[in-house]
């Protein structure tokens, strides 16, 4: 009988809250976002954080849920009200703010269907009679608080890297010739539970011989072969948070430029890991395993970035990877958490893929997965 | 070794296009809309369809899986073509649409974010220089094809839910007093791999006891009791497609109230399942399942829609339930695939559901799932 994690999560309002600029309210649509903010977990809802309360709507499957979660929760408990919505959790939403009425309403625009944003901007029209609200679109108001992991999700971190560091040593067992890339994707699965995650972060990649060399190949029935390169690639969800890893095992005796590809990719992570320290940017990071790959001739090879950020997805911020105009550079921070996995895949040969999850600590990174 | 299931799928781009009215494009970004017209299945990729061909955007990743998806199948092969983006995909997306020059764009409104629609719509205006083309909100083009299920989707659901329901047979093995209801759900979900499913469609529901009043209940670490029910609500991934089953499993003798329960919620279901047939409208079967627990004194006690449709989602068309303004009612038609699914739930007593997943048929319906 584990006893549920409580951490005190009054402290994220705080940080988000001073990011809202002259906003009177933020909707918050995203549900990680949501999750992270007040702990509810459900598959729909919708919290109004204002300046001095925020009000967490859900609908009937989810009323209990939501209620315990926030009364467990002693510095939410007098800021976060629950409704439950009669029947539609967005008309419920237009009641809120007819109520709370905040002139300059922030919504999650990467996070909010074009749909939806003008289903409700009309009714806020129509049900209000005079001044008219404004919606504003923004952008990663939460995601930012995010990006930086306060100490329960450093240690839950800690915890999830151990222990999918640990699983992988047991690899070695599931690889082996004559079994097909399905079956060993199941015992990975299997893996994970044994080692205490709830579930698998994403779809498992088990990708054997010239499979290998798609980055996101699916596990097919191919047998593995005695000289295969196999690439796994897999993760676990470990108290609500995501960790990534891969490790490409090889069987029997490598190929000579296989193993030569092996050597550069391992190169590349560890110039990647070297690099990491508050203040740089995440694209000089990207660009230490990218020149190390070109150097040894494989910078064709090398087609995705360099990393993504981890948490209550498995894809977050932030991106390790090239910057352009749409995609603006990030400066690392300690508490950070990412993965680093550079790759390299030649078409109908193979491919090797090496990653590792680290955090940002003071005077470098911590890897989380060794 | 299985072969690799490769439907024809030309019908369904001529049953999409037919449905663009004056649009002289459509651009898919809801990833399994994309599946399900071109069975390219990664993870990022958007679809430009025009009248007489079709564009599919991938990034590096995806160029050698979504070449092979296409080249494998003759009669898309001569309408579709693959263009594998530099950087962005969206940018790429720009430049096809300023070469192609449609003039009426529709966007999927309820799959396109407010962040992308601003971006996408301030390239475009900025790139063209004379005309510039106008981006559609759209709604569900795309999915009111795949709410009718074809024959090679029909024969995969009937095969998925024989192998689910004989799946469902093995529970009371595992559902026994003493164990979690965590340890019973990960027997689940290996029970659902022994089954050939490629994973669960969601993540598996066991709810024990009081439990089993939360609608939606995430397995916990509490030990099933020997006057317990337990509400088991699982599905999975079989070819692509989801199918999804409840059952409530009594262990030792049930409290007379929970028996009538469990009486009035299979009635319920019964009742909803003899109303269904081609030309009933879908809030009909919702009413049949609420009268009658209604007639229980059940009326409260039920909160959530009776059903949803089922497909490359474990939730799409039709919805079966209450409608309203926001919710347009769905007149059912043969090839309909969808779950059934009344439940009762007392706060602090426990719950009680029963679903099964049915194809409408000529004549009524066929449960898939028995």
């Amino acid at each position: 009988m584990l006893a549920p994690r409580s951490p005190a999560l009054g402290h994220r309002f705080v940080r988000v809250r001073s990011d809202l600029g002259e906003l009177d309210a933020l909707i918050v649509t995203h549900l990680p976002n949501i999750a992270y903010l007040t702990g509810f977990t459900g598959s729909a809802g919708v919290l109004v954080l204002m300046r001095h309360r925020a009000t967490l709507i859900v609908d009937f499957r989810y009323a209990t849920a939501a209620r315990t979660r926030i009364a467990s929760q002693p510095d939410l408990v007098q800021t976060v009200s629950v409704v439950v919505a009669d029947q539609n959790i967005d008309q419920t939403l237009v009641k809120v703010l007819e109520e709370e009425a905040p002139q300059k309403i922030g919504i999650e625009s990467q996070r909010m269907s074009v749909a939806r944003f003008n289903t409700l901007s009309g009714t806020l029209t129509r049900h209000t009679s005079e001044r008219v609200p404004s919606l504003v679109p923004t952008e990663r108001i939460v995601e930012r608080a995010r990006a930086v992991k306060d100490s329960d999700e450093i240690a839950v971190f800690r915890e999830a890297g151990r222990r999918l560091a640990s699983a992988a040593r047991e690899l070695p067992e599931f690889v082996q010739a004559g079994r097909s890339e399905r079956e060993i994707a199941a015992d990975v699965d299997a893996l994970l539970r044994q080692h205490g995650f709830d579930r698998p972060a994403f779809d498992t990649i088990v990708a054997s011989g010239p499979n290998a060399a798609l980055p996101h190949a699916r596990p097919t029935w191919r047998r593995v072969e005695v000289t295969d390169g196999v690439v796994l690639d897999f993760g676990g969800v470990y108290d609500g948070y995501c960790v990534d890893l891969t490790r490409t095992v090889q069987l029997g005796q490598a190929p000579e430029n296989l193993r030569e590809m092996f050597g550069a990719v391992a190169e590349a992570q560890r110039a990647a890991i070297a690099a990491i320290k508050p203040g740089v940017k995440a694209s000089s990071v990207d660009r230490a395993a990218r020149e190390t790959l070109a150097s040894h001739g494989l910078a064709a090879a090398f087609g995705h970035g360099t990393g993504h950020g981890l948490g209550l997805e498995v894809h977050e911020e932030p991106r390790i990877g090239r910057y352009s105009e749409t995609h603006p550079d990030v400066v690392l921070e300690p508490g950070m958490v990412f993965t680093v996995e550079p790759g390299a895949y030649v078409e109908g040969f193979g491919g090797v893929r090496i990653e590792d999850d680290v955090l940002v600590i003071d005077d470098g990174c911590e890897v989380l997965t060794r």
